[in-house]
């Protein structure tokens, strides 16, 4: 005691990164799982985080022309049914609604009565239901394109789950959108997928590569699925935005049409693009340290803690006034597009300045009598672990260029990453190699991200499948450069990303 | 064609209420029944209604100290069992989820599969979720309060349903509090209760009467319910919104302690308290018209429409430039908590005008060439139905009084109705009278609120229910009166609204 703390994760990065993960999670009192199978609670501060998501994300919807709505939480199973792609991706993993009441069973506890004509299904996705009301909607070219998002639950279940990557409940938002073209429809798609990175790489300072989903890797349904990866610091890849364009597949099985303006009659193109509570698992993954959690400021819930400093009441009496001028005068710059937010913890506990430290506040502020008598605060910065004294009017003023500071350093350390963990591969042998942990105690271990040549093959697919590594897409711009194959020999001009993956 | 339409929604108000009511939602876009029984679609012009509410509300839980949180859709049916009152209560109407996937049956179509060891129910209020969390995060007296809010969908399976008002699922917003002492409870569960009184008069323009409700018209598992309860046009009651005190019912059943300064034990007193969708239909009833919605302009998504008017391309080149400068110059005063909101109609459709009436914006602004000559708009109220032409600078410096005024005039009006259909009553046969209406064809018109002496009995109950009747609540800080109860001739000082109800 009294003795330095060293780290305040246990596992660190480097000794077992999954652990460190849910370790980071706990620590930072984001989330737990609940008496629900699956399911998580999400703690007030991961859900703050969540908040300053959508609030960002909602309005960069609205700035793009899109309204919120809101469909029901159950499906009628024959809706599910109708498109069959749709069906094989959902299926496997849904809660099913049977009875709609309980009653006193043999034993004397309750069971469930009231059985359903037709049971529904929890959603998993909206399309079905959403295309359905779309269809009553849409008459002529004049009710389009309809541009509507909707903020929920939803739920698959998931065998093996994972707090914010992969829960059985998640919340999400889930755009819908139906165009009398197909082109209208594609640059929807391309739209969403560019709003969905630039708030990666604008807020949550996560570099990402915008690519195409190869057929494998398509929402269940769709034509194309464009998505935004990120390498996390275990350099496995997290898929973190989807965006598909789903042309007319399910327009034609829920009869979703229009009169054009000739009078013909047409079906809609449709689009579908979500986001959900795995960005803050991504978010987690890309930034944190073995101290706990980092939070890009622009998504902080608060960017400055005070933390008064003071042995007697005496001293309380002087110490808290000027915390408290100082937090009006710091929240009195403005900062992202808001103002900068400011927490005084005067809570009597021990060594508290670690927990605001495990909870990733991008500055803390000791306040006591000697930087008083200075008119200085000692400040300690979260992303680079700094500390120093500084002038109260200094800190005041330079307070928002810090934050942007520490946010761009964040995006830089996390693109240096990434860089410097991707590699052109254009032979199987290196590939394996790169893909192959050099110990087997640390399987986490490995290369990172390939840049190759390939083809989509079942044969392609099971050597993926064996070294565990998948294609995380074709990145969106990139040059046609004519190769083959590294895999097959094949020639061919498509090069992807390939990754192990969250 | 051509002739001034004399109402907007068919049937009036007079001719037949719970119709006119469909209607107005029909007609404003607000909300439909959908595919899964008793759900429903809210539109994005209903539910920009509810997210200027909710942005509201989420505003004055943050300032009255509460933090947001998101607990599992999913409550295990053993968590319902444990509270007798409460299992009571749900267990009638609930959905149960009985299994995890589906699977291909024998005729082809698809069943459900992969039964659940122990079934889910989707959960119809959190308190047995949340309480289960809590028991784990509380340990000592330092952990409390806990102030935590959820804004989250719940389902209870209505066999009558109706679009805001009574559906299978609703949105809502659920308090859940855990605190040290019985009085920090109470005060908490009336703190909450004044919070819904602020919001449903100077938001909604709504005005209530806060009140505790009689023990069976208790939260199942409450010691104490308040609630507020408003008048709606055809003079019954709605209540909306509850705060409960659950004293340590549910902290008993569900193990949440604490150890208090002296390491002793205690059981935390808790409490609930909750607003839905259901007020979206309060404000429908409370203040629309024989033409439709008419919304409070505190949550108007859109306070002015402005509606360009031109015959050619060559006025439209005049018309927009100057709309949109209009626009711009009304965006730039603030109202309320923001700023004037403003949308230009320049869809070309005929008698568009009538569609924003229908939906309820405060304000249409119509602006032709002729009005350019003059510097001037054409302004219509939707509130008092007035148009004249007013000077674009008047307008503009104007227009947020204006809605004051609108707000301020609503509140008034609805008050009023209240006020002219409330009276004193002190013995059956009047009371009797008083809601018996008057026409077998127009059960809708009878009294309106009823204050009397009452005592609680089996008895009086029997009365109640055979006039339709029920006790709406006690009134909070009224003075007590002694009297005798109208029903039984017992003395007491108990004395209620009693109404006809939603």
């Amino acid at each position: 005691m009294g003795k330095k703390q060293k780290n305040a994760i246990s596992p660190t990065r480097a000794d077992d990164y999954p652990e460190w993960y849910q370790q980071v999670i706990k620590a930072a009192e984001l989330a737990e799982n609940s008496d629900a199978r699956g399911c998580m609670v999400i703690r007030p501060w991961g859900y703050a985080i969540w908040e300053n998501m959508q609030r960002v994300l909602d309005r960069m919807f609205k700035d793009t022309g899109h309204v919120n709505a809101y469909f029901p939480l159950f499906i009628p199973l024959s809706f599910i049914e109708k498109e069959a792609a749709h069906v094989e991706g959902f299926a496997k993993e849904c809660a099913v609604v049977t009875h709609h009441r309980l009653e006193p069973g043999p034993d004397g506890g309750l069971v469930p009565a009231g059985p359903l004509e037709e049971p529904y299904i929890v959603r998993p996705t909206s399309e079905t239901i959403i295309g359905a009301t779309y269809a009553r909607w849409i008459q002529s070219y004049r009710d389009l394109p309809i541009l509507i998002n909707q903020w929920a639950n939803v739920v698959r279940w998931e065998m093996r789950t994972r707090l914010f990557l992969r829960t059985a409940e998640f919340l999400w938002q889930e755009g819908h959108t139906a165009h009398a073209t197909e082109q209208e429809a594609i640059d929807e798609t391309r739209q969403m997928l560019e709003v969905y990175a630039d708030f990666a790489e604008n807020y949550m300072a996560m570099p990402v590569i915008k690519g195409e989903k190869t057929e494998a890797e398509r929402f269940p349904g769709a034509v194309q699925t464009y998505a935004i990866e990120s390498m996390m610091q275990d350099r496995k890849a997290l898929q973190a935005g989807t965006s598909h364009f789903l042309g007319q597949n399910f327009s034609r099985v829920q009869e979703i049409k229009f009169q054009d303006q000739n009078g013909k009659e047409e079906y809609c193109w449709t689009t579908s693009w979500g986001v959900s509570t795995r960005l803050v698992g991504g978010l987690i993954m890309t930034h944190s340290d073995d101290d706990g959690l980092i939070i890009p400021p622009r998504l902080a819930p608060k960017h400055v803690v005070i933390l008064p400093i003071y042995r007697n009441d005496e001293e309380r009496s002087q110490v808290i006034p000027y915390c408290e001028s100082l937090k009006k005068e710091l929240e009195s710059q403005s900062y992202s597009d808001g103002k900068v937010e400011v927490l005084i913890d005067d809570r009597d506990v021990r060594a508290k300045h670690w927990e605001h430290i495990k909870k990733g506040v991008p500055l803390r502020a000791e306040v006591g009598p000697k930087d008083i008598a200075k008119n200085s605060v000692f400040l300690g910065r979260r992303d680079t672990g700094e500390k120093q004294g500084i002038g109260r009017d200094e800190f005041v003023t330079t307070v928002a260029s810090v934050l942007d500071e520490i946010q761009n350093g964040l995006f830089e350390r996390a693109k240096t990453l990434r860089e410097d963990n991707t590699r052109d591969i254009d032979n199987l042998e290196d590939f394996t190699a790169y893909f192959t942990p050099r110990n087997a105690e640390r399987p986490e271990i490995h290369g990172g991200f390939a840049n190759c040549h390939f083809v989509e093959t079942l044969e392609v697919a099971e050597i993926l499948k064996k070294l565990r590594v998948s294609i995380r897409c074709v990145p969106i711009g990139q040059e046609e450069v004519p190769g083959t194959c590294i895999f097959t020999g094949q020639a061919t001009t498509q090069r992807g990303v390939l990754a192990k993956a969250y």
